[in-house]
């Protein structure tokens, strides 16, 4: 079959159901029929940093507020947009705030925030990777509009789930991981202490203004640090790709398209973005792991895969591995420690243990594929063929590619045959295991009796769990999910 | 072969210049190493012209500045926004525009542009094609920033090239045929009286801030009015996914990130949008000229065609088709009338004949990729990649689509061996004829005596020629070039 043969196979499913959605008249559960996308304005190439100062310049600020990961201040890309600063902004006031937490929680955002609050600004920088980023764009929000409640905007049921009131002040985003994708969303996510949940702000204003992904920044990550964060973009991609279509969301049409979620389900212009992302992360994430500091090319490709995952989940949502690994991340067993992780927290906050958040979420992956791949009998033709059709095509877009680097030749065709879901749990155990990564949550420490509460600390990750395909997850699927998931 | 082995194949086409670029350490002629995509919010789906009145009043807005084209204005859409409004902002008062000219000119800008700058307003809302949307944007621009000289902000060398000096007043814009992408641009475009050639103004900061795209307000177009908007649609996906790669853009790194282009060359980002909207516009875009009422999968594809198009090429550029279709349409002859479009200017506004912008574009197409796709001796190795990967696979996804209409098989390879762009022009020739599109500019009454003035008339076009991927273009390439257009 030739080239061109193929892709508009592929972008028959890209956009198939939406318009399947529409000439099937899909009655009562033909629930929103309208979608919206947004992205930030994305500066990509090497050197990109060095016109930072630049755009602050063209902002007419004088004052900058600038987070910074303490790791990165004592590396080139800080000293980059520093005299980029200096050069083209001689008489700014740049505060630095590097107090920065590995997987942020409402304490180190409201140490952030109390930052923020103290200093008048016109425009704020992040340079880090997600939890930098993150913890600017709480600390920019609470900072614009003050509130006396930290969870008035945090999302319901954890928080109050307000509305951000307006536009905030401009926010310019660094990344110096290829991962989050937070440079494209308007996401941001911590640990909640008090209910040892992971939650966070979602809304469209708190996107940045501009994101610089510069591959250059990218240079002095480990092959742990390359790995994680490269995991979480392939589940943003697949996620993103195999969640209910934006028609069919549990709520359907809000009464005002200021109340339609960024997570709205999948949709045309998200989907265009999560493929592009799953094509290039299969191919590029082994190679970046193997050799993190020389494959520039690699290097390059997962730094765009990151920011295009970033826009395709910003717009669509994630749904069970993402909400799976809040409870796996805040529920850490004493001791575990992610490998390659910096320890320093380890000490000075009192942190027992640190699962990286891109390990939280891949590792739930294999179980829950087998689960939202598998159509149920009471779904309609659109579901069923959407969940086949997605779940198929990611399980041989990962085929193929490792066929590709195991030399060569095309997949059996007897993993293709199989039910689509196992076909992709399959292709994603191979992928793991070729890059090392435990094999389900037993490696973390879990035992079969910390199910029940892992399962309870999903529950209120609606926001992400009603975008799985298959509905409704109960409180029996998910602790069905996390014993699937203690060992493949 | 399997889909997932082809996805891979055209995704390494898709991004693969950008990297290759990086690793060959291009040197002197690697120029601007980074590139900035931007694109409007979108809002896509049946029935979202009726959410526009909500959008009103999220922004507060107590005077409305409406923009609609004087035929839309007879129909549901237009009454449907209308009734959007009174429910949401009963109190807003709204001005009404509808002097709008088909291919607007010096003198129809100005027009629009005195009535804006008499009314006070809040935010500016278009309702029509191109035509409309692109007198807004001119319009709010000289109303937010007025200046003595019309010339001003048009672009050099036909005007003064001035950047736009800031945010312009909100724009919704309501496309109501899938052609020109312009809910999604920062471009609009004119007829210049004086100097008998097309040009018009093009910042980032002309974007509306909301594009809605509803697929019923194109249910009422006619044949003609698929055809030709779409077949603009497909040359913005060809000229952007051909431009020159970003780095190679003559002129190259700007000393600012603010005077970066938006048309600056293709980018892995643009590649992304222009591929999708070629695919899907080889696909519906027969369907849909042949039932524009009927055929609502079609419709809606092609809706998201445009849109996918118009991000594409406004974060890229087009190039010789566009370049050319200036002069093509300004120097139209006498008593030339493109089939299916309103007459209605022709006495009124004594405008003796009409070349629709999609028939002046795709005119040129056959011979425009018969040029560029040949690579040139002084090439070097990623220019000459470039020209042959990418027309190779245009042409590709050109005669797979064809031959799927066809009824099934496998197009010959003999076509497919064939020089890469001579490949490209004969599809386009084949899918021009199905459409019944005139095949040559002699059809429109042009003449070898006007080879010299055609050519001529496109040299002022730098803003677009520059992206050409075969550099340089000078004087008697275009004279060549508009000779082999005259018949196919």
């Amino acid at each position: 079959m030739t080239i061109a043969r193929l892709v508009p196979v592929a972008a028959r499913v890209l956009a198939g159901n939406h318009l399947r959605c529409r000439s099937a008249k899909f009655s009562s559960s033909f629930q929103d029929p309208v979608f919206e996308t947004a992205s930030s304005t994305l500066r990509f190439g090497p050197g990109s940093t060095s016109e930072v100062g630049q755009d602050i310049a063209h902002l007419q600020a004088g004052r900058v507020l600038l987070f910074v990961d303490p790791n990165v201040q004592r590396l080139q890309s800080y000293q980059t947009l520093m005299e980029s600063i200096d050069l083209h902004c001689p008489s700014a006031e740049v505060e630095v705030y590097s107090r920065i937490r590995v997987e942020p929680s409402d304490t180190s955002f409201q140490d952030a925030i109390e930052f923020a609050q103290k200093s008048a600004y016109d425009v704020v920088v992040a340079l880090g990777g997600g939890s930098t980023i993150d913890t600017a764009k709480a600390a920019n929000l609470y900072a614009t509009y003050p509130t006396g409640d930290f969870y008035d905007y945090v999302n319901s049921p954890v928080g109050n789930g307000h509305p951000v009131p307006g536009p905030v002040i401009p926010l310019i985003a660094i990344p110096t991981t290829a991962g989050t994708g937070s440079e494209c969303t308007g996401v941001c996510i911590f640990d909640d202490t008090p209910t040892r949940s992971k939650t966070g702000i979602a809304s469209r204003a708190l996107r940045p203004a501009l994101g610089v992904v510069d591959p250059e920044n990218m240079k002095t990550i480990c092959s742990s640090v390359a790995k994680y964060p490269g995991l979480d973009v392939l589940c943003h991609a697949l996620e993103s790709y195999t969640a209910i279509p934006h028609q069919l969301r549990p709520g359907g049409r809000p009464s005002s398209p200021i109340l339609r979620p960024a997570y709205q389900g999948s949709n045309p212009v998200s989907d265009i973005w999560s493929m592009h992302a799953l094509q290039e992360c299969v191919q590029y994430l082994p190679r970046l792991v193997a050799d993190p500091e020389g494959d520039e090319e690699a290097r390059s490709r997962m730094c765009l895969a990151s920011s295009s995952a970033g826009t395709g989940f910003g717009n669509a949502g994630v749904h069970l591995c993402h909400g799976m690994s809040y409870s796996v991340a805040s529920q850490v067993k004493n001791n575990f420690w992610t490998d390659g992780y910096s320890q320093d927290i380890r000490e000075e906050d009192d942190v027992h243990g640190l699962v990286a958040h891109g390990l939280s979420v891949s590792i739930n992956a294999p179980a829950v594929f087998r689960f939202t791949g598998k159509p149920q009998e009471s779904d309609d033709n659109l579901l069923r063929q959407h969940i086949i059709e997605r779940h198929a095509l990611c399980a041989r877009i990962l085929a193929e590619a490792r066929v590709e680097r195991q030399g060569g030749g095309v997949p059996s065709d007897s993993a293709m045959k199989s039910e689509p879901g196992e076909a992709l749990a399959a292709e994603l155990l191979e992928l793991m295991s070729e890059l090392d990564v435990p094999l389900g949550i037993g490696k973390l420490g879990y035992t079969q009796d910390d199910v029940d509460s892992l399962a309870r600390g999903t529950l209120p990750q609606e926001r992400v769990t009603l975008l799985s395909p298959r509905q409704p997850v109960e409180l029996e699927d998910l602790q069905k999910l996390f014993s699937n998931a203690m060992e493949y």
